[in-house]
């Protein structure tokens, strides 16, 4: 869709740190991150809400979400667990009406880094983290 | 799982206000809601997190959460949106190890009542709030 900066990320006009891509989902660093690895993982097809996504492609799209939460806990990126996070409606503070599950990295006793990222949303070794994932995931990714 | 509070709820041998319902996938009430109509869907299989979970089952699993969450806006519980949450591992607050995704109904401006709910966690008329959401779901389960 234009003007859509997810549909961008997904046919590659926007930049983005991919971490996996497949023929029907992207996920991608959030350039806001909560936590330094909080991705977001989309379905290449642009639906704006739970509402219009059909449910074979949220299936994958949740079936990769499973996957990144999972290798996060084998990425040295310090993960003890993962939150996947659906804000489905401006009412539940989806911002960007492209669906998307956030996928945050949690680690044991992170409740002050958490709060502390939720103020600050960045990560200064995002290309780091990002590579970081991809070789968790082992998916086969072009690097940008 | 012997000892697993999800397991005897998806076997019947616990109570449980369920909204929804098939052969692998049950979902009922939270019984201590963040906000009314907060739901658990879960597998009927004992699976600890997201790691142990196979994708299929975590694919039907998130079809269901997909479906509720859109009917959430269709029932009459005041929901004009929905958030779809997983907790996987300690770290990420999971405090029941049969895995699980929070569907919780969220309303414009409902930041306050979220803060409630939060220190609260009940629903004076769950009942009716279950009665409302298996309508919506236009599922036929048994009502208990």
């Amino acid at each position: 869709m234009k003007n859509c900066v997810f549909c961008a990320i997904a046919d590659g006009s926007a930049p983005a740190r991919i971490v996996y891509s497949d023929d029907d989902v992207v996920a991608f660093l959030d350039i806001r991150p909560i936590r330094p690895g909080h991705t977001l993982v989309i379905p290449r097809e642009h639906h704006a809400d739970l509402g219009e996504l059909p449910a074979e492609l949220g299936a994958k799209m949740f079936a990769a979400a499973q996957r990144i939460g999972t290798a996060m806990r084998r990425a040295p990126i310090d993960a003890d667990g993962a939150n996947l996070i659906i804000n489905d409606g401006r009412a539940a503070f989806q911002t960007v009406f492209h669906s998307h599950i956030h996928v945050v990295p949690r680690r044991h006793g992170d409740r002050i880094n958490l709060a502390k990222g939720m103020l600050l949303r960045r990560d200064s070794a995002a290309d780091t983290t990002a590579e970081r994932l991809r070789v968790a995931l082992g998916a086969a990714v072009e690097g940008r």
